[in-house]
């Protein structure tokens, strides 16, 4: 199958009565700083605070009764676990959720909280894939990847069909990249519904297998990635690549101070609890590597799910 | 002359071009966790991120030609002044903002940044007041007090219809107290668009006068409140306390605690930067001291202008 703006339209249709319609929110103080007409796509008020709910959710719904029956799995230590774990519980299935055993005591009590079965497993990438191996051999689950899985694309381009629909004559919108479901959900969304609205991504520069990527025509594997947005430590997907390749203008990369900056002046000015990772394409904003002074910009706010004892500015 | 709906109703077409219509969102985790359903009308994401621009800006857009060509004037050290500074500008007109030499510097500088010419004065109430006369003496600007003003109650008002009119059949609307202009504006709003429905309002323990006032029938003065919602420090108006006495059910007074955990869980939970002030209707529902349980709940989060160098759940 290849993805087209009909998926992405029967994604929308399908998760409308599960996932907010995110607003979109404007701060004049952010215009006046770079030049713009910014206007932010919440998807940090999404439900588990984040964009992952609309893919899991298209996945989890798209499933067959037979299939749903058995329930779903993935390994997540981040947002997609509680994505996949809140879907599942809203159509009445196992999510069976693999995680290391290092994973933070406040993720593994979020998916529990959300009716998440945790099977927790060492570090490592290899222990991750045989646990879920074996968890998918024994229950008969559907596995739904992160970012890999048409269904999670299609999903995570229902943001940017809300963006475009709510807001008149973009010139750009701006998303994040880690794995590239999001990125290329937006840029398949954008290109099929309006095909001049340029899509641009940020990416960490201490995590820019993305940028490399593009760079050399192939998939550059992420591989020790230093940075504070811990979302987007993941390589690119063999079904997001091509997609990014084709649709995509150029991948921005950003400094850790910029991210930093950019994430404070949201919460300070646009009052909105952006991860690290949502404020991204703020700073590409921030960076001034293009020039986007007067144009209507969009950007994708991916999620506000942090640790309100440790902030980056007071570290 | 005495506010009715008409006014309010007024103010809103006033105020319409210049300030937004702030969303009203809802937070699952919020609702299993207080057994309600909650909405919350979000003023934090006003213009200059507090309630306080609506009526600012329905007091400067009501003055004559000739009134406005002289200025607006004000003491405060708070959000009403960069309110009124803005809305000022807005017009185009001068706004003359008093404050004491002890205020933060971010705040002179955000008034400053509004374009507010700022006189400081010594840090007392007689100084303030000699201040502003000298001002009003030498400009002829017209003084728009922060809540003792029907203009201003009317602005704060168009809060409460917007609320009614995107979320039917509520039972109960929660706001804060401190001078009353919200509170005032709320009720009247409230009872006269839609007589059915509840207006209750939260007051720090620590600055209970507007309760202490209900219970004695008069206005009680604040003295040497100590609470850390820093908006709800000041006695109630000549002008409000009527109001509040008529309209209003009941005020809850919440502890320090419930304060500084509600405004963490609506960071952590609902993604919002929330004021002290802003989260005391939210500590309401923590309280338990009135059960709302099963009953359809809208919050109006007043504002979210702090120092992110010095959050509560830190000190």
């Amino acid at each position: 199958m290849t993805l087209t703006l009909a998926e992405i339209q029967a994604a929308a249709a399908r998760i409308r009565p599960y996932a907010h319609r995110t607003p979109v929110l404007t701060c004049q103080s952010l215009d006046a700083r770079v030049g713009a007409q910014v206007f932010l796509k919440c998807e940090n008020l999404q439900k588990v605070g984040a964009f992952k709910f609309r893919g899991a959710c298209n996945a989890v719904f798209s499933l067959t009764a037979a299939q749903a029956a058995r329930g779903v799995a993935t390994h997540s230590s981040g947002n997609h676990a509680q994505a996949l774990a809140l879907a599942a519980r809203l159509r009445g299935i196992p999510a069976y959720i693999v995680m290391p055993e290092n994973a933070p005591a406040v993720k593994q009590a979020a998916v529990a909280g959300y009716g998440g079965v945790i099977t927790l497993c060492a570090p490592t990438q290899a222990a991750r894939e045989a646990t879920l191996a074996q968890v998918v051999a024994e229950t008969g689950a559907e596995v739904v990847h992160p970012y890999n899985d048409e269904r999670v694309i299609a999903g995570q381009g229902t943001a940017a069909l809300e963006l475009l629909a709510d807001v008149p004559d973009l010139d750009v919108i701006l998303a994040p990249v880690g794995g590239g479901g999001l990125l290329s959900g937006t840029a398949l969304a954008t290109k099929a519904y309006s095909p001049r609205v340029r899509v641009i991504a940020g990416e960490p520069a201490g995590a820019d297998d993305a940028f490399r990527s593009l760079a050399a025509g192939q998939i550059v594997p992420s591989v020790a990635p230093q940075t504070i947005a811990d979302g987007l430590l993941t390589s690119l997907g063999t079904l997001t690549f091509p997609i990014i390749r084709q649709h995509v203008e150029q991948i921005v990369t950003v400094s850790e101070t910029a991210i930093i900056d950019a994430m404070r002046f949201v919460w300070e000015r646009a009052k909105l609890v952006v991860e690290p990772s949502g404020a991204v394409p703020v700073a590409v904003l921030w960076e001034g590597k293009i020039d986007l002074r007067g144009l209507r910009v969009g950007v994708i706010l991916s999620g506000g799910n942090v640790d309100l004892d440790h902030l980056p500015w007071q570290l």
